[in-house]
């Protein structure tokens, strides 16, 4: 299982362009971690919105495929995301979750945390949809 | 107002990183434009999500943006996006619009297009919420 | 295609203890209206949000129903709403509109307008998902 | 605290309506419960998203208005809710809970779960804001 999902997020090159890596793998549940890099930023100097949704939605994404039988890939069909606070600190750590996992939609959640030193604070919560697709040959 | 809405805009990195540009700006409506970089994709080589929401998002603060009083910026509180169609093409076209425009929450929302020659697909719909916040000085 | 609308509206009870009424019905587009009942309200005496979001949920779903082959149902697999202005007037009136019709999503918008005499104001916008389902025999 | 919450609580006409409960309040935790009366039916006869929503809204808004000042109300800016499975059993729970509580905006979750005997399914999580607004007096 792990194998799949690090192949895949190793042939997501926006993930390498936002410096991101898989840190953890485990069923239903799989974690991002990524810098606040110069190139991710918003007018402000934090990280843009779209770092931390791209790596939320692919934390969440991620832990739906754990989920999903061999030959299968998701894609998702809607995420909503709340911000609670600005993205800034030593990096930040998405954390998506499975809530229930059915054969036609795949429903996630995900938290993406500001780390500073040893302090994790709660900058955004995400809850969405997967959808499983069958991977063409 | 267009020379406030450019200023912010070049401010934001991930715009650069994504090749974005600020296309059209008029009260309560902005364009921005991205072309889907080899360094923006996900694991299929479509552009990923993390891209369709950035200028999603952008569009629709910067949609907020032109109406909020100089020395005001905005920043997103939620967003919610639908996905409708692989984002491929030539390039990607976001246009953001003001729903309703309080002194205290916008509520925008924004459409991405995907362009081959000249045929326009949505491929999502955004609907969020601008907080205005105060420039320090 | 009216009549199976009509058929599945008269069987939602809610709609009913609503006071809710199916007004105009086309493809991909379905309007629906009700009172602000003295049992529909919050605390301050405006409709409730569970009212607005029911008759825009409802005016989405069906919007999707009309795009759907005879013996087929859809359930709403998910739904957002922002909520613009209090819900008071003579009415509410809840248009629902298919934005795509997919095999396995339909995604679907509403918006909810407070109707005082001649005047409409747009009090909330919804954005959603629903799901084509085969109706048991 | 609590007796505010109940007195507003018994103001919203429409969780009477619903026959909705407040069944337990705590700091940052309230949750209502309700029946799927006759009343608050779907096409199918299970209980209406309306309903699902309602009670789901509702437990959300009074979790953030525990954290409020004497003096202040909550209302609904937009609020999310994916739908897991239908509305039937012997009655919903719908547990909400603050996430985050700003002095302008208070980020919110709910679970809404169907209760048969003494198994719980959750149907229903909703993730949204809530605005803080002074009472007239």
């Amino acid at each position: 299982m792990h194998s799949r999902i690090e192949t895949s997020f190793n042939q997501q090159a926006m993930m390498s362009t936002l410096g991101a890596k898989l840190t953890d793998v485990s069923a239903g549940r799989v974690i991002i971690t990524a810098p606040i890099l110069p190139t991710s930023t918003q007018q402000q100097g934090f990280g843009h919105a779209g770092l931390t949704f791209s790596i939320g939605d692919s934390a969440a994404g991620y832990s739906a495929l754990t989920m999903m039988a061999e030959g299968q890939e998701v894609l998702t069909t809607e995420m909503k995301i709340n911000l609670l606070a600005p993205a800034k600190g030593d990096y930040l750590r998405a954390t998506g979750k499975v809530v229930k996992a059915g054969k036609r939609l795949v429903i996630v959640t995900a938290e993406v945390e500001a780390i500073i030193g040893d302090q994790a604070t709660t900058i955004a919560i995400l809850q969405g949809t997967m959808v499983p697709v069958n991977l063409q040959s």
